[in-house]
């Protein structure tokens, strides 16, 4: 049974026709794929907030599915570029830490280094372009039913880069942790999992402020401060019909303190 | 005969994986269904200018379309989850008032509440995104053929949610209006509809100056500004090569001012 | 053989609905044909932009493929409308020069006006949408299969509407260029070809800084301004991890100077 769809993930943005070139490449080798965005305005060079991003949508696609996630800071340097298998599809990517969360869920069956220049669009790829030259090329081909096996050199996955992600921390009086990503609303995801805190009775405390456990966004009045678990599972501070990250004047990385009560 | 499309159109933006994740519930039930993206970048929470947006759209797509709309400040609350059928296709929403526009050009023919958890993704919904966990799944199976009295209980037409939208006055020297968006180009599109003033001698007074009627946009130098009628539909102020709501320091319901002449 | 992708680029951004409206347009026409978005963030209104990014795709996507693509800041004035055939597909847009970057590269086997109404949307269109009106229409009949000969009457290719691009300048030292596109990344593109500079040695001067010559992003420190071929063939200055454009303060059009060594 092949794949349906490649689902892609990158931080090249939607002006300068990258993701489209990339979707032609595909095209070029598999016209019939289905192609799912799943983001390109991944903060540039942010490995960390694509591997976040990636990990939420992959519980929601369908199994087998080919995923193609491109961002690159080191391309052309001597980084690894890598395809792995899992339960749930295959993921082509460059070894610098991008699939970190996804491979959380779903652990690495198999893994290859991509060294088979036979399943690059280009034998000599550009030096500053290996999502068009090598990653997409190999995704459509693994979408067609190419083995893994044929695209290189098998790898250990326990050698795969893995980012080192801020700790939680245990308090006598709660948990301290930080803000992992924000999103387009302002909605601020931290990084304390929902399923320490779920059922319990908490109040987060910021800088001098003390915010609310609600159930919802509109549990409170427009403008209000409230914390609750988002729909990808992590303790969100949020401002119903506003945007926590200016109102709270809070960013990326920023600690927060939830307390038992 | 099912329906080959489902257009979507949301304030989700396009960095975070939302619509991505929308797109593999979506996937999931229906791996052959063609989705047209509208828009995702509504500005958050503005359901008048998603159902603006939505009824523009509304008459280009083909015939038994679903369409998927959420914007969806009150998510979570006890705001209904809502599907309509009309003459030309079926709409799915939250009953918050999105579809305003749409039903005014295309009657409810029926609708139902979203109760049949059968047709849901997830029974037990986050209480932050209905979209991925009711609505796109529920869009997919009426895409699949599935009637659309399964999906809930049978609700009065009449009942659904209308916005309130801003009334042009008539006065006895013109029409006074207001701008009811404001697109990318910062064109300024007006509540005063063609009907009222195609083949009629007017122009548009703003603040203290006067803006002539045109046919089109390089009817006047580079950098003047102008009036006509829009490609949906009303009265539009524009600027050839020029952006009118910079330029002239207007804003999302502001009042303009037609004048007979 | 007909094709089986329509790329578009244009410049109406993802925000209004008009991008959905055109791929709605083209659905009713031809429901399976597969659309691959180049871009539709084209700076407003800059033909100079459109008509390099699409050249720097154009390369990548099937052959056959039919180009519609529309930066149309004369829409309703008397410009023409065009499609056109090449050895590589077909091509639909405005005649006011943005094929320029793809012709260099393919040249046109015919040319038609679209003047024949029969393969219009709308017989009488909008003066301010012939995006929707003519050309998506026109481009999916194609798809379809329609012979270009069909769409209108028959043009001299010579007679196209070419952009004047800025041209490089060789002095006793080296290379007088220009910047010709910045991408979302701030990286700064010149119009100083690969071919003229490829395998020799050289830097390039920037007001008061001499910026090496490297090969790949990386090869520097995080921070470093370095200059190198790009992707698409041209000598391109950028920073390991930031933008060029911000760090530099260089915009579009501004002069650099190569210097060989």
């Amino acid at each position: 049974m092949f794949p349906h769809s490649i689902a892609l993930l990158t931080d090249f943005g939607l002006a300068d026709g990258y993701v489209g070139t990339i979707e032609g490449v595909i095209a070029c080798i598999n016209p019939q794929i289905r192609t799912i965005h799943l983001s390109h305005d991944i903060p540039p060079q942010n490995v960390a907030a694509a591997s976040f991003c990636l990990a939420n949508c992959y519980d929601y696609l369908p199994s087998r599915t080919v995923y193609l996630a491109i961002v690159d800071p080191e391309v052309g340097s001597s980084r690894r570029g890598i395809a792995v298998e899992t339960d749930r599809g295959y993921l082509v990517a460059p070894d610098n830490g991008l699939l970190t969360g996804v491979l959380q869920k779903s652990p690495a069956i198999e893994a290859v280094e991509l060294t088979n220049r036979e399943y690059w669009r280009a034998p000599q790829p550009s030096s500053t372009f290996h999502g068009r030259d090598i990653f997409a090329s190999v995704a459509a081909h693994l979408a067609n039913g190419i083995p893994i096996e044929l695209l290189g050199q098998s790898i250990d996955p326990d050698s795969l880069k893995k980012l080192e992600l801020q700790k939680i921390e245990t308090t006598t009086t709660g948990i301290k942790g930080s803000i992992q990503y924000i999103d387009r609303f302002g909605n601020l995801i931290t990084n304390i999992p929902a399923k320490t805190i779920e059922g319990k009775s908490w109040c987060v405390r910021i800088k001098d402020s003390v915010i609310s456990q609600v159930d919802t966004y509109s549990s409170l009045d427009r403008g209000s401060p409230l914390a609750l678990i988002s729909s990808s599972g992590w303790l969100e501070i949020a401002i119903n019909s506003g945007s926590a990250s200016s109102s709270l004047d809070l960013s990326w990385g920023d600690t927060i303190e939830l307390i038992w009560i």
